[in-house]
C-alpha cells in the first residue's frame, strides 16, 4: 500500500485504510464491482454520468471494496464521472478504480495518452487489461508475445511509480492457458513481479465450467504464487459458480456486476456471489448489516439503469421466496425454515404465499394473515374461499398475480355479501376505422352510484382506454380520490391458444395511487369484457384503500 | 424394462425401446424434463391442457428422454393431459412420466387412490416423491421414520408390479443428509432395493453450492451403489453448475425444465445443462441434430407459456452472441472463434454485431431463398428490405414469428408495389354489455373487391371475432376459397408494459387451410386495429397460396 496524499487528491479515496466497520483486514478479500464499466456493456444499458454517480453511491452503501467506474480518456462521460465522483461522493467503503489498457506497442508508458488519462482520473486504483492469449496478441494487438510482456511490465511499473495501486485483468486467460499455458503463466508472473497487487484471471468469452476454473486457478497459484482474482462471464450459466470455484481454489478477489449486467449473457452477479460467501461459506466480505440491504439495492440499481428488476433473480427477486404448492403450505406454517434455504430477511427479502388452484387451505390462511384477516380456526369459511378460488381459476382467473382481486374475493366471503361503490347497468364501446384511415374509439357507461343513475362517456386510443375514461368520468364527481389512480400496467392473455379468437381472454391490470400499486384480474369472452372486470376491481380496491365505505 | 402392452395401452409409449437415432444405449444417461410438472410451479405460469400438449411435442422433438407430465389424480387438468397425450402425441424420443407421492401412512399402496391414479394415467414411467429428511417426515407427513420407509418400499414395489418403471425423487435430500445422513442413506437404499431404477437426490430448497453437491453425490454412490439422479433448484444461482457437479460425481440422470422455469427462482435450466454436457463435456445426451434446434425450441416454449423469452439466457438468448462492435471488430472478422465460446450455430443461435440491428443482409437473403426468392447479388433490393424490416420492427412488428407477413413485405419490395385482393374503405365494431348482463358484438366492414363496393357485417363473441366474420362475409362470395381458412391461433402482446392501456398492441395470428398453417402480424394502438392488420395479411397470404392473382 503506497498511496500518498499528493497524488490522490481526495483523502477519502486513499487506499489502505481498513474500513472501521469491517472486522479484520478489509484487504484480505476484495469484492470488486464493475457494473459501471463491464456491466454497462449490456445490450440496452446506456448510462449518463448522473446514473453512474447514483449507482456508485448505492454500491458504496452496500459495502463493496472497489468500484470500477469506467475507462477515463476513452470516452468523455467516463472522464467526467471520475472528476465528479471525487468531488461529489464521500465514499464510506469503496475505493474508486479506473480501467484502462497497457501501453500501445512501441510507445513509452508515460508517453501514452490513454495511460496518462488513468493517472489524471485521480483514482487511487488502476485496473490494466492485458492480453494473456498469444493468438490475441498477434491478431488483436498485432505485436509480438515479447512486446506484450514488456507492455505489461512497463505500464504496471509506471502506474505504480505514480503511487497507484494496480490490478491486472488477464483477458481470455482460460482460453489462453488452454492454448499456450507457458505464455499465459508468463503474463501472470510479469504482472505480479512488476508490482500488480492482484492478477485477475478473466473468462472473457464465458465458456468455462466450475471444475475447470477450480483446476486452473489452483495450478496458477502453485506455479506463480501470485495473488489471484476471478472475472467470470455467464455464457454457460455458471458465472456465479465459476466465481465461487475460483475462491475455493484460492482466489481472493472477485469481480462482479450488480444484477449480473454485462455483455452478451452478462457477468457474475454480485448479489448471489456475496450472499454465498457470507451465508454459505461463512466469510465476512461485506460490512455488518450490508446483506440485509441487498434486495433494496438490487432493485434500486435496476431502476437507475431502467430495466425491470428480474422477478426470478436468486435472493432478491420478488419470486425468490414465493411459495405456490399447496403441498408445502401446511408444513410451512409449522416451520418455515424447512422450506427456505435461508431466512429471506437476511437479504432484505420476504416470504410470500401465492394463491393458486394448486394451493390448499393453509396457503389461503397464510395469505389472509398477510392481508390482515385472521382466518385461523375458521374451517368452513376457509373451505369456502378455497372452493371459490379453485372454481374461478378453472374459469381462467389467476390470483397469484392479482392480490387485490383476491382480497376482494376474501372480503366478500368473510362478510358474506358483495358490497361495491357502484352498480353497472350497461356499457357500450364503438371502434371505427374511418374511410380517411383515422380511428375513433368511444365508450358509454350507465351506472348507479349512491342511488343515482349516471351516464358517462369517454374517448380513447382503443376501446378499453375509452371504457376506462368513461368509467372514471362517471365516478369522479362522487369519488374525487379517483383522480390519483393511474393505470401502470396492463396485460392480456388469450387462454386457449388453439381456439382462435373464440378463446377466453384474461386481463391483468396494475393500478397505482402514487404510494402503492395493486393488481386485479378479469376474464371474459373478449378483451373488452375482461378489461371491464379488472378495471372494476381496480377502482373498488383503490377506494377501499382510501378508506371509503362501499354503499351498493 | 418390464412394460407389457396390456398395461400401457398405447404401444408407442412402451418403455425400453432404444430410440433408433440415438447412438448407444439411450438409457445410459437420462435427460429428464419436468417443465410440465415442476416448471409449471413458476409464478405467473398457468398451463391449459392444450398448452401442455404443445410443450410436450416441442420437448419430444428436442429429444429429451423423459417428459414428466404432471400429477394425474391430483388435479383434473393433469389427468386429462395424460389421456390426451397418449391419444394425440406420437412420441419419437420421450417416455411420458407420471408424478405422484408414495402411499399415505397406514394405507395399502393398492388402496391409495392417488397411487392408483398413477397407474390409470397409462404412463410407462412413474416418479414417486419421497421424504428423505427425518424432520419433514415428522412435520409434513406426521408419521414415523419407519413408516416412511415402508411407504417408499411398498409403493415402489406396487408400481413395479404393475409393469411401470419407477424413479424416486428424494425430497430435501441434501438438507436431510446434513441433518441425519444415516436416515437419508436408508431412504436411498430402500428405494433402490425395492426396484427404483433411479434415485433422484433433490435440492428442494435450492440452497446448495456445487462443491457440496459433488461431495454428497460421491458419498451416496459409494455408500449405496444406487443409480443416482439430480434435481436442482436455482436459489443460489447455481442450479446448472450443481447439476453438472452431480454428473461429474457420477449421477446419470438430470432433471431440468425448459428455460429454467420453476418455483421461486426456478429449476436447473435444461438448455445450458444439455449444451454443457454435449459441447463442453463431449457426452452425447440428445439425438444428433437436436442441439441446433435449441434456440427455436426455447423461444417456442416461452411463447406457449406466454413469457417473453429471456434476451440474456445462456446459449439461446438473442443477446447471447451479440458483440458490441468497435474494439474487436477487425479481429472478429479474422477469427470469430476467438471471441465466442462456441459457434452459435451449434445451438441454432447466431452472432450479432450490435451496430447493425437484428436483420442483416445475409439473413434476409437466406430467408428469401427459403421462401423461393433468389436475392443473391441484388444488393440494393436486399438493402431496401433490411431497412423496411428494421423500421417495422422498431414500430413493434416481429417477423421471426410471422413468416407470411414477412413474405408479403418481401413480395411488395421485389415487385416494387403493393397488390392485394381487396381495398378497405372503413370498418366499425360495437361491443355492448346490455342491462340484462348479456353481451353483443357487431362489426361492419366496407370494402372494394374487384371494382365493386361491398358492405358486410358480422357478429361474434368479441369485437375481433365479429370483425373477422364481417371480413369473411364480405369476401367469400368472390373468393370461395376462404371457406377453408381457419383461425388456429391468436396471440396478443402489449408492447410497452409500463404505459397502461395506451401502449402499442401486437397481434400474431396463425391461419390454416387444412394442409398448411401460416402466421401473420399486426400492430396498432389497440387490439382491434392490430388484429385487423394481421387478419388482412392472413387472408391475402392464403389467397396467394391458393394460386389467385391480386387485383387491387
Amino acid at each position: 500500500m503506497t498511496a500518498t496524499p499528493q497524488d490522490t487528491p481526495d483523502p477519502a479515496l486513499r487506499d489502505g485504510e481498513p474500513g472501521a466497520d469491517v472486522p479484520g483486514d478489509r484487504d484480505a478479500f476484495h469484492v470488486f464491482d464493475t457494473t459501471l464499466r463491464d456491466g454497462a456493456q449490456r445490450e440496452g444499458i446506456n448510462l449518463t454520468v448522473a446514473d453512474k454517480l447514483t449507482i456508485a453511491r448505492h454500491l458504496d452503501e452496500f459495502g463493496v471494496g472497489f468500484i470500477e467506474g469506467g475507462w477515463p480518456g476513452a470516452n468523455p462521460r467516463d472522464t467526467e464521472f471520475f472528476q465528479r465522483a471525487r468531488r461529489e461522493i464521500d465514499f464510506r467503503h469503496a475505493r474508486l478504480v479506473a480501467f484502462g489498457a497497457t501501453r500501445k506497442a512501441g510507445v513509452a508508458a508515460d508517453a501514452d495518452p490513454q495511460v496518462r488519462a488513468l493517472i489524471d482520473s485521480g483514482a487511487p486504483v488502476v485496473t490494466l487489461v492485458a492480453k494473456a492469449h498469444d493468438r490475441h496478441v498477434e491478431l488483436a494487438l498485432r505485436t509480438t508475445p515479447e512486446e506484450n510482456l514488456a507492455m505489461i511490465r512497463e505500464t504496471v511499473q509506471y502506474v505504480r511509480s505514480r503511487d497507484r495501486r494496480v490490478f491486472v485483468d488477464c483477458e481470455h486467460f482460460f482460453d489462453g492457458y488452454a492454448a499456450n499455458p507457458g505464455y499465459a503463466l508468463e503474463v501472470v508472473r510479469t504482472a505480479s513481479d512488476a508490482g500488480a497487487d492482484v492478477v485477475v484471471l478473466c473468462d472473457t468469452n464465458g465458456g468455462m465450467l466450475p471444475s475447470r476454473i477450480h483446476r486452473v486457478v489452483a495450478e496458477v497459484i502453485s506455479a506463480t504464487g501470485a495473488r489471484l482474482g476471478i472475472h467470470a462471464q455467464d455464457d454457460t450459466g455458471c458465472a456465479v459458480a465459476n466465481t465461487l470455484a475460483a475462491v475455493e481454489a484460492g482466489a481472493t478477489h472477485v469481480q462482479c456486476t450488480a444484477n449480473g449486467y454485462g455483455e452478451r449473457v452478462g457477468n457474475a452477479n454480485l448479489f448471489p456471489v456475496v450472499a454465498a460467501l457470507e451465508l454459505k461459506e461463512n466469510r465476512r466480505v461485506l460490512p455488518p448489516g450490508a446483506l440485509a440491504e441487498m434486495t433494496r439495492i438490487s432493485h434500486a440499481i435496476a431502476e437507475v439503469v431502467n430495466l425491470t428488476p428480474s422477478t426470478h433473480q436468486p435472493y432478491v427477486g420478488v419470486s425468490a421466496f414465493a411459495h405456490k404448492a399447496g403441498l408445502h403450505a401446511s408444513a410451512i406454517k409449522v416451520d418455515p425454515d424447512l422450506y427456505q434455504h435461508i431466512d429471506p430477511e437476511l437479504v432484505g427479502n420476504s416470504m410470500r404465499m401465492l394463491v393458486s388452484d394448486m394451493a390448499g387451505r393453509a396457503s389461503v390462511e397464510l395469505k389472509g394473515r398477510e392481508l390482515g384477516y385472521d382466518l385461523t380456526g375458521q374451517r368452513e369459511l376457509v373451505g369456502r374461499i378455497v372452493d371459490r378460488v379453485k372454481e374461478r381459476e378453472l374459469a381462467g382467473y389467476t390470483y397469484e398475480a392479482a392480490d387485490a382481486s383476491f382480497e376482494l374475493l376474501l372480503r366478500d366471503e368473510v362478510q358474506g355479501r358483495t358490497r361495491r361503490f357502484f352498480r353497472l347497468e350497461s356499457w357500450r364501446t364503438i371502434t371505427d376505422r374511418r374511410p380517411d384511415g383515422e380511428q375513433e374509439n368511444e365508450a358509454i357507461v350507465k351506472l348507479w352510484v349512491k342511488g343515482e343513475r349516471v351516464v358517462a362517456s369517454g374517448e380513447g386510443n382503443g376501446p378499453v382506454n375509452a371504457l376506462d375514461r368513461a368509467l372514471r368520468a362517471g365516478l369522479e364527481r362522487t369519488f374525487p380520490e379517483l383522480a390519483r389512480f393511474q393505470l401502470v400496467d396492463y396485460r392480456v392473455r388469450i387462454l386457449e391458444g388453439r381456439h382462435g379468437t373464440q378463446s377466453a381472454t384474461r386481463v391483468l391490470v396494475t393500478t397505482g395511487d402514487g404510494t402503492a400499486e395493486w393488481s386485479t384480474v378479469g376474464v371474459g369472452e373478449n378483451v373488452i369484457a375482461a378489461s371491464w372486470e379488472a378495471l372494476q376491481d381496480a377502482y373498488t380496491h383503490g377506494l377501499l384503500r382510501a378508506g371509503l365505505q362501499p354503499t351498493e
